[in-house]
Formats: structure tokens, sequence, C-alpha cells
């Protein structure tokens, strides 16, 4: 048995429980289970029926104890040891889950996962209908489909930056077409490599952290500051209007920036953003810009995308997504611009600068097969005329739930920061712990939000309300919060 | 400029030209344009009609050389420049669009990538149709779903697993829905990381040896052997009956193991497949088995999951997906299966056997956000017991397909393999090479098919045809071979 690891039951289970905590679908996952396979051996459908380690060996008494505790020789990936806990929100679902049981009469209403909830306008959903529909006709039916994206979703998306400013200049083979801005954090990640050093706001969603970990970016988890070695937090915080100081902001090779930001709620202006680039360009970094809440904007000083500032395209990824545009949510499309002009240091066959959109097409074409072309019918739909104001309208309802959350929370004396040009309120409690207002919240009025410190360690102290609701819902938590801090 | 890397626009172009050779779809990058960003700061729109970067120098004589030709300072990730060429199928792609820009007239059939042809049985359709609708309906709308799929589609692919065989053993929260195989396979690689080693069958779909060339798992390509080092390619050819020698073959961590195969057809035999268990559990490597073309074996000596095989949840992760099945290679939707007895050697805290479903589950939440939720309606139409029959009359219909092949082919007198068990033939050229029979194909008888040798070095002499096809271009391809080969 020499290329077997034994280990003995009890500390498997005892170690197993204390690290096993992702994802509320999982949490089903039976550990005894896991090391009660030994019955396999005896009779196929005998697993099914036996409920206890001691049945099991009652029964399979012919196998040995090392069979029944195998494992491979092969090693788990140290960068996935290196990462904290739960990705943030599952591990919400479980305290609200833990919350339901325990009052399983509560009315909760969740403004925790910035989940969107309002039905998609029929005239898009109108253009899925008919691709699914097509694709049970012969001249309708199509298969694989280009992994960048269908041409004429390429060219809406392109001409989405027109509209934005004439000065954009982004072409439509520079547009990516994808399931969503998460998948194509891990798909820039993996992408970079391991080698790469990068920056994140802080507070920050937290994929970018954990993609980064993941893929060896990083050093190990700091308890007592709360940060990834290796990672550099750039504080955002009402002291400097949520953008970082650049100034005392070391070099990194990639920089992440969402605007408007989530969870802050910031959105950061054309000086600001002017300022970034210039900052980037100076260092030789390249950010990835996260515009999927840019719809949100309000305000004609903040731009939509990077690429209104001058020079962005020499040093900007742009990643977006349909998900807050149009309740895609659960749809599932998203894009990504890489310009031609972005260019590696080196790379090339004679060590010269090499184009990264190369690379970002070689992950495309080996690792991804496309979006779904129903979904991708549903995004042309988005971006026809009658789609774009549907959408609007749409966006402009989740608006109007984020304006009454905030009277409400100012009504009460309480400061709140976003809101005006995005769908999430950054409310600050000043000397509290995240978690223990989210838990207040959710314990005394039935809401679900969402902790500041679960973003980062600049987020403690915050707690993020979303205003994706059905609008009873959001009257009824704006009257709870009220009655809870007012 | 001390952060900045400058370079000759010459050196520049000469070495790019000679290096970008990936994906159709960004064929129309222009080399000339990605070097001339600096139109963009005389006047954003100027870009578009600037043709030469003579034109460009003129108009924008107040921009040094030195903004012009800007690169940034992180270097490119040295895994990337280690890949070969293109991806496989996008330089066949190349090769087609060059052969029908020579003939226009020319009425050429695709039988290289395995694209599916024929229409979605309406009854599955209809399960995305109704989603779509149901989107645009207050009851019927749903956003984010769990990122490991939708219970119902999860337990219908359990059952799946139960109607193949009552001894696979698999349960639904041990199967993740995806958005296809290929993807699924990028999960996993980033999932191990770079320190493991693996072991491909050669041919083999390139998809798991290009993911783990961008992982950091290989060395250099060796152009004598084409082959990358610390890959080891375990020769899949008549002469083994296509079933590795693995009493030649050294442990590896992981082995990537597809039956039927991609492309060779073959469907390994029960005892075969108790041997890769027994060899993987001997070595302590994991297996992940492809089961893609499950659906297409008609023999019953040939297990159609490797669940089927005693003992293989201690070793094996099974990678499978609708595209075949029903014609969803557009939709896209796939799922894993990862058993809870799967271990790590170690990992755990105290350094024991961590479970492998764990890091899966965290790679699903982070770097992904479940499958479209229309493509999950048509997953759970397919097995519905309507669903099902309408999938496999389309399965019957491919198999009649290539059953004309075989016939057409083996009349001349050609040596095939596979075909009886997998929608994909093997066709011996013994001597000649791959790359010629494709081209002899394609310029003599207008047909497209995918040389072997671009499956790995154990393809050459080979070319691989696929039977997805309508039924007409069938047998007029079948014609055309008979008169070529005749």
């Amino acid at each position: 048995m020499a290329a077997q690891t034994l280990l003995s039951s009890a500390a498997a289970s005892s170690s197993l429980s204390s690290s096993f905590e992702d994802g509320e679908s999982t949490k089903n996952v039976s550990f005894l289970s896991a090391f009660s396979p030994a019955a396999l051996h005896c009779n196929g459908r005998s697993n099914r029926r036996i409920s206890s380690k001691k049945t099991q060996v009652v029964r399979c008494s012919v196998k040995t104890q090392e069979e029944q505790i195998y494992a491979t020789q092969v090693k788990r990936n140290p960068n996935f040891a290196k990462l904290q806990a739960g990705y943030l929100f599952p591990e919400i679902g479980r305290r609200r889950a833990a919350h339901i049981a325990k009052h399983p009469d509560a009315k909760v209403i969740s403004l925790g996962i910035g989940d969107t909830t309002e039905p998609i306008p029929s005239v898009i959903t109108d253009g899925m209908k008919n691709k699914a529909h097509g694709l049970s006709t012969l001249e309708g039916y199509s298969g694989y489909g280009a992994e960048q994206g269908e041409g004429p979703l390429r060219t809406a998306i392109q001409q989405l930056y027109s509209k934005i400013s004439p000065h954009t200049g982004v072409k439509p083979n520079e547009v990516f077409v994808s399931d969503g801005a998460k998948c194509d954090i891990a798909r820039l990640q993996m992408m970079f490599g391991s080698d790469v050093t990068i920056a994140v706001q802080d507070p920050s969603y937290p994929a970018y952290v954990d993609s980064s970990v993941m893929m060896g970016q990083t050093g190990l988890y700091q308890t007592h500051s709360q940060q990834y070695s290796k990672i550099h937090y750039m504080k955002c915080s009402p002291e400097n209007d949520f953008f970082p100081d650049l100034s005392s902001t070391p070099r990194t090779d990639i920089i992440f920036f969402c605007s408007p930001n989530n969870p802050t709620g910031a959105a950061a202006t054309f000086q600001q953003l002017e300022e970034l680039v210039s900052f980037a360009k100076r260092n030789g970094s390249i950010i990835v810009y996260d515009s999927a809440y840019s719809i949100y904007i309000t305000d004609d000083s903040r731009p939509k995308s990077i690429y209104e500032i001058p020079g962005a395209r020499k040093v900007a990824i742009e990643i977006s997504s349909f998900s807050k545009f149009a309740g895609f949510t659960g749809v599932r499309l998203g894009w990504t611009v890489v310009p031609e002009e972005l260019m590696y240091a080196d790379g090339s066959p004679l060590g010269e600068p090499f184009p990264v959109i190369k690379d970002f097409n070689r992950v495309m074409t080996t690792s991804f097969n496309g979006a779904s072309n129903i979904a991708q019918a549903g995004g042309l739909a988005c971006l026809s005329e009658e789609g774009w104001k549907a959408m609007e309208d749409l966006v402009g309802f989740y608006r109007e739930n984020v304006s009454i959350l905030v009277t409400a929370l100012k009504s009460v004396g309480l400061t709140t920061y976003g809101g005006e040009n995005a769908p999430y309120v950054w409310v600050h409690f000043p000397g509290q712990s995240s978690w223990d207002v989210f838990a207040k919240i959710l314990e005394e009025a039935n809401i679900v939000t969402t902790p500041g410190s679960g973003f980062g360690p600049g987020g403690e102290g915050f707690v993020r309300i979303s205003a994706f609701g059905h609008r009873e819902n959001i009257l009824e938590a704006a009257e709870r919060l009220k009655k809870l801090f007012g």
C-alpha cells in the first residue's frame, strides 16, 4: 500500500468539519460518508442503506481499515489552503438559513447579495424565446459559435461604447463576450499567471482577491491585518472620497478597480480616473477596470468606461456585464474589452512587447467555448433601441429603490455613502463590527445585508445594503430600518 | 519614462506577425493599428480613418515616437509563450476559409470540428422557451442560482447515473453543473495548480494539454518529439487496441482519459477501465474521465461512466456534457462529478487528507456563477422521459451517419477505427502526414476533416472524420471520399 495515505477516521473528521464551510448547496455533504466507501466493494447498492460507520464495519468486515480510508497521493494545491473561510455570499446564505431555521415565521427581506429581483422586459426575453425556438428548426439551429462571441453582439457592444463617448475607440474584435464578469476575472488571472503583483481597492468585490490567491499570486493570509501578503490593499474610505491615495500606493503589475464601486457605491470622477490612468502609465501597470454597474451612473462628471480617459487603451482592460443592466444574473452574459494597444513588456520571440489581446484570445479559445447562444440573443435584444429603453426603465426602478433606502437611513441620522450612481448603499456604523451590525439587522429587523468587512478590512464598520428588491420589500425594509435605528 | 519599454516599430511588427495565429475571429486584428494609438490623442475619431502608419505620423506629428510605442512593464506569463501555434480548431477554420477564398464556388462540407448540425428536439427547446418567457414574469423570474447548479438538475443527472448502473453511487451534491466540459477542464486545472504532473492519451482532445501548459504544469515544447516536457503521452494506437500500455506508464498525479475517445472513437471496455482504476489506485493518481460521448456507446461491454468500475469513486472525477447528447454545443451545458471519497494526500490543517470536492466547490463558487438558467431548463427537459427519447433519436441519426461514412471508407479499402461507439471515424493513412491528407481531402474533395496529428504526435498518419452533418452532406461526402480514394 505504498502509494496510499492512511489516517485515523477520528482525526480526519475533526479536521474536516472545522474546515469545510463553502457554499450552502454542498452543506449536505456528509463527512462520515466520505469515509465509508468500503461498502461499494461489498455491494454497490448497500452504500445507500448504510447510515453509520458502525453499520458499515459490520457489513463489510472483509475490508481492511486501510481500504476504508484510502487517499490519493496527489498533493492539494497549496494556494487553496491559503483561502480563508468560505466565499462571502455563501457564508451570508448560511447565516440567513440559520436565522430562518430559528425563526421559521420571520418575513426575511434579502438585501444582501446584489441579486436582481424584477422580471426581464419581454422585448428582451422575446429575443431569447425566439432563439430557443429557432434552435428547434433547421434554419435557426446553430452549434458552436466563436469563443469570443457572435459578431453582431460584439459590434453592438462596440456601438454601446461609441454611444458612451466617441473617444473610447473600442473595436468589435477587442470585445470578448462571456458568461459574466466573475468568470472573466478568473480567466484574466489564469492569463496573468502566478508571478504578477496585484492591488485592489479596499473594500472590494471578493472575487479579485480570492482568484488571486487561487492562482498563487499571494502569500499567506495575515490574521492581524486581515490581508493576504503580496496584495496591496488601496484603502477607500470617506476620508479620501473613496479614491485611493496613489502617492502612497506602491507599483503593482495589475490594479483591479471597480467603478461604480461594489460595495461602496462610489463612482470615480473624470479627474480621479485620469489620475489612475496616469499612475498606471507611469508604473507600467495594467488596470482591470470593472464597469459592471456603469449603467447606474446618473452624474455626467463620472465616466461610464475607463476608455473615456485618454491613454486608457494602453493600460486598461475593461470587464462588464449584463447582470445588473438587464437582470441577467441568472441568464449569464458579460464581456471583456482588451485593446490592441495594451502590451506586455516582453513575450515576443525576440523579447519585445507582446499584445495582451493575443493571450486573452488564447485563454478564451482554450478554456471557454462561448456564452450560451440564447443568452447572446438576449444581449443583442438588450442593445436594440427598444431593449435599451426597457433596460433603462428597469434600472430606473432600482434607482428609486436606492433613493427610498437612502432617505430612510438618513432620516434616522445614519451616515450613508454610495446610492447615487450605484444600486448599493454603504452605511457607516463607526466603531462597530460589520458582522455585529449585520447580525443585529438580521436578528431584529429580519433584513439580510452584507457586512462591509466581508469586502476587505477597509469595509469594517460598514454594512452594504442592496437596492435590488421588489418595491413592497424595499418600502417595508425602509420602515424596519427606521424603527430599528430611529 | 523609466517604467516604459520602448521598441522599434519595425522589430515589433515583424515579431508580432510571426507569432499571432490564434482564432479566426481575431484575424482581423491589425498589427499596424496596434502601434498607432497616438491618433487617439489627436482626435478620438480620427483613429478610424487612419489606415497606414505613415498617415498617422503626418497627422499627429506633435506626439513623440515614445508615446506611440508604449508598452506596460508587466511581464507576459511565460507559460503562454510555451504554447504552440493556435488552438487546433481555429487553425482548421483558417485553412477552410483560405480554401473557400481560393475556390469561392466549391461546395465545402465540414466534417472537421465535431459540431452538431441537427435541430434540438422541440420538447427540449420548449423547456428553454418556457424558462425564457418565465423570466419576463414575476413568478417565473430568477436571478443568481447556486453556482453548482439548480437542485432539480443535479438530481436528474444523479438519476441518469443510477439509470446507467445502480453501482455508480453518484449523489446529487457531487454533481456540479457547468457551461461545458472544456470550461470545467480549465477550472479543474486551476484547482490542481502548477505542481501536478499529468498524463494524457496520445492522441487526445487538445484542451487537456493546452490548459496544462497554461497553468505551468509543463516544460517547453520539444520539437523533435512534438510533446511538452513533463507531460506523459500514453500512446493509443491500433497496436494496443487504443488502450495505453500501463505497464510502461510512469506515475503521474493526474490522468486525463476520454472514452469514447475523441478523436479515435475507441470506447474502453470494462476490463480496460478496471485496469485503469487499479493503476490509478496503486499510484495514488486522480483520473479525470471525460464521458462527453458516452451516449454513443451501443455495446454493453463498455461502461458509460467510470463509476461503473468498483473503486472509481476514490480515484476519479468525471466530466460530461449535453453538447453531443442533445446538440447543445451552442447552448452550453455540462457537468462534473467529484465524489466525496476522492481525497488529496494532504491539505487539512493537520496535514491529513483533504476532500477534493471542497476545493472544486471553491473554484466553482469563486470563478464561476452557474450555467445559464435557460440552458439548465433545457438540461432538465433533456432528462425528462420524453426528452430522453427525443435525444436518443437524435443520437441515432448521427449513428446512421457514422455507419454511412464507415461503409464508404471501407468500400475503397481504407482502414477505419472508431465509429461504432462514437460519432468519429479515425481513418488510417499509414506512412502519410495527417496535414497532407487533410489538405488533399480539402483540395480534391472539398471536405474539411481534422488532421490526426493535431491531437498529438500519436495521431500522425490518421485523419478524424466527424459524423455530425446533415444527411445529404454525409451521403455526398461519402460519395466524394469513395471517388477520391477508390
